[in-house]
């Protein structure tokens, strides 16, 4: 799927909906049709042109990254007035545009500012079904990035001791994560120690570890804008009451990923992890869905929850991270990295 | 003005426009009336309650955080249900929302699951002129903030050199950043060497720094929840050329700042500078505003463009970083982060 079939899938929704223009605000959907890795610009599409819209801070950038493919245009004053002239220029009548990337503030002044004669229609995501299913140059970045995140983890098991607060083992952690090659981080990184751990998205604090507790290091990096995702539950010494919770939500995590394969109902992946909690009566502290997708974002489709109705597909990439949230104990999360293969998954 | 103060401010309004609850869903605006930390989540006040809302993840974090203001209520299903339930319940006829906040598409899933009973009302927001005057404390926390920036940027000068990499520059700012007790990097670091440095927002990469070009630093930390912006020019050697246009840039950064005091409107701060440039016949190399406003968000109101028509009010927290951006060779940006006084200003 090159960046010229993408663009493609773009016209053929403006043909069959006889729309004139689609305008793109959404920051993975411009990487994903132009390879343009700054937020706050836009793309315009139309059957026969392709306009890159940013303010003055980023026209020589663009100019340099995607002049080849989009006439690049200077933000004037502001996106309605742009997309203004660039309308009565070229006498469109209908634009669509992505609504989940639109405030309706910003949806009022652009339909203000266009006017009467511009109808703005709420697009359906085209893209999502084509970026659900990664190529191989696509997995090809994420495995990277989550090689990067892999080999930190694993290093930072041998830099961490008690005592340590949360934060520092939080820079301890994306040091490592530099170190190997990230460009950033995908998201705030999570160390969460002790009772903290039974919070599934706690803020790394001032926290101490102690050494009877378990800590949960939930991280990603990012390589050429692609995104991974990792959890792993550390504890320092053993306890009996320690390993029942991570043996299953080991074993939860085992019976999901078993079952991945094409044309399996992306709701059985959920609900075969979330047995295994039944079985043992603590169904109550598993709180959240057991994936989600990642790619250019680390939150993507599909979710993998029970709710979902879609099978799965060759080239899904998501999360498989089980875990169970113990109020005033703890908690304890595994979380890898799967793609879908022809036949079944692999982990990444 | 305290968080009930602030919550009162919301009630007026609510009384003003006859409306029974404000569904607010900024994390900054969240923030700022509860106090709690974490994004996803959301506040709905009434007159005589107010409620948190968030999904499970959340509840226990929740408790522990603003149990005593907040009734804490877990996200079932979806937004739109957790609100219906409690609509129908209190009887609210009457909800206002945040319009920047809200996307089309989620106003469309929350006005056809409220049903027809409820009428979703865009509210003004009301909290961004309570926002922008920052009280002792709030100035404490940036002033904290903007003294790690600047310890941090200090000590990188002295541990940079020639054929190190943008990224590389990048990883020891953030070092120290962390270890002067950074939270986290209020923004994606610039480090923007040579003709990179003419991008005023260019994404640090493997360029290595060259002898004789021009470093642009940028970059903020964040404290209790605050944020800081710093940007410096650093040059290895010296070169008449640079030193013609860093000269240019501290001139125009020092009008403006020189003409910061109560009562003065705030486009005139952006004139200031951007004379010095006119001057120069260089004013085409400036392109941006020559500053916004920070607090819990690293971009808020005041904007300082030539645009604004609001007055300068004692409190304000705002960047002066003016900067000339030359395509091929470069560029230089200083930007101080200053706060208005009842007579003046003083630079953080």
């Amino acid at each position: 799927m090159s960046r010229t079939e993408r663009i493609s899938a773009i016209r053929r929704y403006l043909a069959a909906h006889r729309a004139d223009a689609y305008l793109i605000s959404s920051p993975a959907n411009v990487l994903y049709l132009s390879g343009f890795t700054n937020n706050d610009c836009f793309l315009v599409l139309t059957q026969t042109a392709n306009y890159f819209v940013g303010d003055s801070r980023y026209t020589l950038q663009a100019e340099q990254e995607v002049g080849g493919t989009y006439s690049v245009i200077a933000l004037k004053n502001s996106l309605e007035q742009t997309l203004q002239r660039l309308a009565a220029r070229k006498r469109w009548a209908r634009i669509c545009f992505e609504p989940r990337r639109i405030s309706v503030y910003a949806y009022r002044r652009l339909s203000s500012g266009l006017g009467k004669a511009i109808r703005l229609l709420a697009g359906e995501d085209v893209l999502a079904p084509l970026r659900m299913q990664k190529t191989a140059v696509e997995l090809a970045c994420i495995r990277r990035a989550q090689e990067i995140t892999r080999k930190s983890v694993e290093q930072l098991r041998q830099s961490i001791a008690p005592a340590m607060t949360e934060l520092a083992v939080k820079h301890r952690l994306e040091q490592l994560l530099y170190d190997h090659g990230a460009e950033k981080t995908a998201f705030d990184v999570i160390i969460a120690a002790g009772e903290h751990a039974a919070m599934p998205h706690a803020v790394a604090g001032q926290r101490k570890i102690g050494r009877k507790e378990p800590v949960v290091v939930d991280v990603g990096s990012v390589w050429q804008g692609y995104n991974s995702d990792l959890t792993r539950t550390l504890f320092f010494g053993t306890m009996a009451q320690h390993n029942k919770y991570y043996r299953l939500v080991a074993a939860a995590q085992e019976r999901a990923i078993e079952n991945i394969r094409p044309d399996v109902p992306i709701a059985d992946i959920d609900r075969a992890a979330r047995q295994v909690f039944k079985k043992a009566g603590l169904e109550r502290y598993f709180s959240h869905a057991v994936g989600h997708g990642v790619g250019l974002e680390i939150h993507e489709p599909p979710s993998v929850s029970s709710t979902n109705k879609a099978r799965i597909k060759p080239g899904m990439v998501f999360t498989v991270e089980p875990g169970l949230y113990i109020p005033g104990w703890g908690g304890v999360r595994i979380e890898d990295l799967i793609t879908v293969t022809e036949r079944g998954c692999e982990i990444l």
